[in-house]
Order: C-alpha cells, then sequence, then structure tokens
C-alpha cells in the first residue's frame, strides 16, 4: 500500500485546512528512544477533532445526557514523517474531507514550525448508543459540515 | 479509500498468523463514552510488536547501549470493527507482510472470543540514532523474518 | 513530611499483604530518561486495585448499569523506592488497611525479583453517582473487606 | 494518616503560588465513570513541574546532552477535591516548599474557576544519570529556586 494515497497533491492538500488546534509535547508523552512514542499523535487528532466538532455545536449534542447518539472512531491512520519531540510546539489541522449518510471523513496534518511533520485521515461514524448502529446525519449537521 | 484495503480474503489473512499476544483492557483505558478510548489500540500494537522483536532477537540488538538502530512507525492504521469494553481480553496477533530493504510492514489482529475485533498495518524502518537516515537490515535479520 | 509515614516496620508491613497482580513494563510507559515515566505506577496501582475488587465481587456492583454508587479516589501517594524499566516483571501488591463507614485505605507495595521497588498507599470513598455524596458499606462489603 | 497533612492552614498556604500554568482536560483523559481518571492528575503535575524548571533553567541543563544529572520523583502524593471532568479548564500552581542538599519538595495546587479542586506534594532529587546517586544542588541552582 503506498503512502499517502488520500492525498493527491500533498501542497494543495496542506492548504485547504482551515481550522487547526495547537499542541505541546509533553514529557510523559516521550519514550526511551528520545521521542514521541507513536501512539501519542492519535490523542493529538483526538484533542483536535474534538475541538473541532465543539466549534460546529456536536459536542454539546453527543455529551447532553439525553443524547441518544455518540461518535465512533470506524477506522484512523497516521503517516509519521518526522520524528517529534519534548516541548515541541505543533499545530494540528484538521478538515471535512467526505460526509456519508452517518460518517465522516476527516483528514489531519501535524505542522511544526510551518513544517509538515505529520499526516493522517480517519472515518468517524455516529451511533445509538443503545443499539450500536448508525444514525444518519440530520440536515443540520451536514450543513453545519459542508460550511466548516 | 476503502476500508481493509490491506485484506484480499479476511478468512485466508486471518489463518496467516502464528504470532498472539494476551491484552486485558485496563480500567484506566475507558473514556466517558464507557468502551476503550481509540487511542489504547495502538498501545496494544505496539506492544505486540515489541514482544514479537523480542522473540526474533531484534529488541536485544536496538536496546543494546552501543547499538546505533533503532525502529521507528514510519505509518499505522487501525480499522475499529467492534467497540471493546473494560475487563475485555484480547489477544492481538501481528505478522510480517513484506520486507523492504530497511522496512518492515506488519500487519495486526485484535480477536475476543475468536471474533475478529480490529485489524491494522503498519511500517516500521530500521534507523541510524545519529543520522536519522534508514539503514538496511543484515541477511540474518531478513532471514528471521521470513523464517517468522 | 517523613517518606514512608504509613509503615511502622517494612518487613512485617512487607509479608502482611495476600494478594497481587502481575504486571509487565510497556515499551509505551518508559520516557526520554529511559526510564518508567512516574506516572505509571498509578496505572498499576489502579489495575492492581480492580483486580482485587473484583475478587471481593465490588466492581460487579460498582458496573451494574443500574447500580447507583461508584468508587472514587480520595487521596493517592507513591515513593519510588528505585526506578524501573522496559520489560520490567512487577507485581504489585494491595491490602486493606483501615475500613471506615464509607471509605477503605489500601496499601500498596511493588516488588521486582523479590525486592521491594515502589510503595504506595490511598482512599478510596464509596459515592452516589448522582449526589455525590458518600454511601456507607453493607454490612456484607464490610466483612468481605476484613476476610480479604 | 489525616489528609493534606502537608498544609497547616488552607488559605495562607493557597495564596503562598507564584507559579501556575493551564491545562484543558482532554476527551482521552476520561473514563467510563465520566470523570477525569486519577491517574491524569500526576500528568499534570509532571507538565506543570517542568514548566516550573524550564523557567528556572533548569531543565536546559539536564535535557542537554552531556549533562549527567537527571531528576527524578522521588514520592508523590496528590488529594483529589473534587471530581474534574471532560474540557475542565484547571489552573495547575507549583512552588517550592523545602529545599534539601540535592532535592526540592514542590506543592501542587489545581484550581477551577478559582476554587480548589486538587492539592498535592512530592519530592524531586537530582541523580547522577550513571551512578544513579543523588547529586548536590550547586548554589546557583538553590539561589534560584529560593528566589522563585
Amino acid at each position: 500500500m503506498s503512502r499517502l494515497s488520500y492525498i493527491d497533491n500533498l501542497e494543495e492538500w496542506a492548504s485547504s485546512f482551515h481550522f487547526k488546534h495547537p499542541v505541546k509535547v509533553r514529557f510523559s508523552e516521550t519514550d526511551m528512544f528520545g521521542h514521541v512514542n507513536n501512539t501519542v499523535l492519535f490523542t493529538y487528532f483526538e484533542e483536535t477533532r474534538v475541538e473541532y466538532f465543539k466549534r460546529m455545536g456536536f459536542m454539546q449534542i453527543w455529551l447532553h445526557d439525553t443524547g441518544g447518539e455518540i461518535p465512533v472512531v470506524a477506522d484512523l491512520q497516521c503517516d509519521f514523517l518526522e520524528q517529534l519531540y519534548f516541548d515541541d510546539e505543533i499545530d494540528v489541522h484538521v478538515k471535512v474531507a467526505r460526509i456519508g449518510n452517518s460518517s465522516v471523513d476527516l483528514h489531519y496534518m501535524g505542522t511544526k514550525a510551518g513544517r509538515v511533520c505529520f499526516t493522517g485521515r480517519g472515518t468517524i461514524v455516529q451511533i445509538s448508543k443503545k443499539t450500536g448502529k448508525s444514525v444518519v446525519w440530520t440536515e443540520e449537521m451536514k450543513r453545519k459540515m459542508r460550511v466548516f
């Protein structure tokens, strides 16, 4: 499988993000090889995705006590373009790449001092907490995702 | 991008693993949605991969003080087929899918009570600690990976 | 504050544990100083405490959907007697030190190859999920904690 | 052992901090009980302590390649005064409570909207990476800790 299969043109792709969230590497996120442990980037993905969904008003719906739906991760992938280190300041960018009936494909990009250091993508599905089955987006939700 | 693009035939693929490592979901690995947080599976991947590399004698080389090489993760992906919960007992399977000059493509499969609950893949590259450049496998290392 | 204030006589104290749970240090639990990150031991405490409470039948009550009570951590402390490293095999011991009305004081001890490498203690309180107020133990629960 | 044994007068103690670091609770830091998992606060302690040591110029010394010393945690304790939740914005305060020959006792306080939600303390010891033995502070380091 070729890497970066979800990116046609890196420059074009990189310039298409309009939402970013800053993170700073914690000491506890390094490992004995001296760099950031690979599992940590998925935490950055989640933190950024959650901020993005908050901005769209989605988290508020999903976290509401009587809300019957939650978002679940269907798949995730990350390409590690360069090693990251303790105290690095990173901007994590996220965007909607494709909207499905009950799912959305998100793309991620990490930049350090303006240079791309990791990329990624993954599908989120809205499901019913009770049945575990997927639940279609409302038109309002689709509209918000398109606008963002 | 279609999911499970790295699997031609699931049954055939699932039966081709010969190494597994048991993990049990920790309470601290759950999140407020009541299931295992998505970032945790990559920790299971790493734990299993490390046991696999120990069995092949590779970790011993990489962790040796005077060793100049370390393995780094070039990319990772995971498909979450079902939600996992606190106290679940999971077998994480790993296998070599393709051997490159200085890299190896690993496939992962999680099973719970014999049922596949997640799959994944990712490339590991051997690099020089000093230069950060990739370092080709020795013939002995390639032989071991082929045998395993 | 003197260290180990919760231990009168280390030998006597160490011999009073009757429950232990094995853990093996994960690669992702190390940090760039080459040893296990300090925050990780509290994960081991929790994993062991949870196994202990499962043995007593308490987790089953707390995790039951209609159960109104959950255990929360009121305080925790850990004394790090020696550094731990990747792949170390550790036995984490736990015991009931004092039973309160709605709380229980637990003591912890980590041993590596029979040598004590960390000690700790902490209070768990049973509270109502709804009100957040403490809920007294049933006589049956107290009896089980005394027997264990 | 009485709780908060390291605090004589809470109001006086709370007003004696002069360094704080903001953290925001990540989704992945919650657990299935719906609140922040107890182990996470020690990560906040570390993140804040590291920022504090950076401000004093200590991290720069310890992280320098040729530096022979590193700080290790000798003990840690935390009192959880109230439950924390996803998205909570917390200020973590830290201060030097006592300076030893090669160690320093730090106190921690977490506040949410100005209200104290957790407190803690712990000793850090400077050791030699090579021998593992404690290494006394230089006069310059002691001076900086006193001033801060």
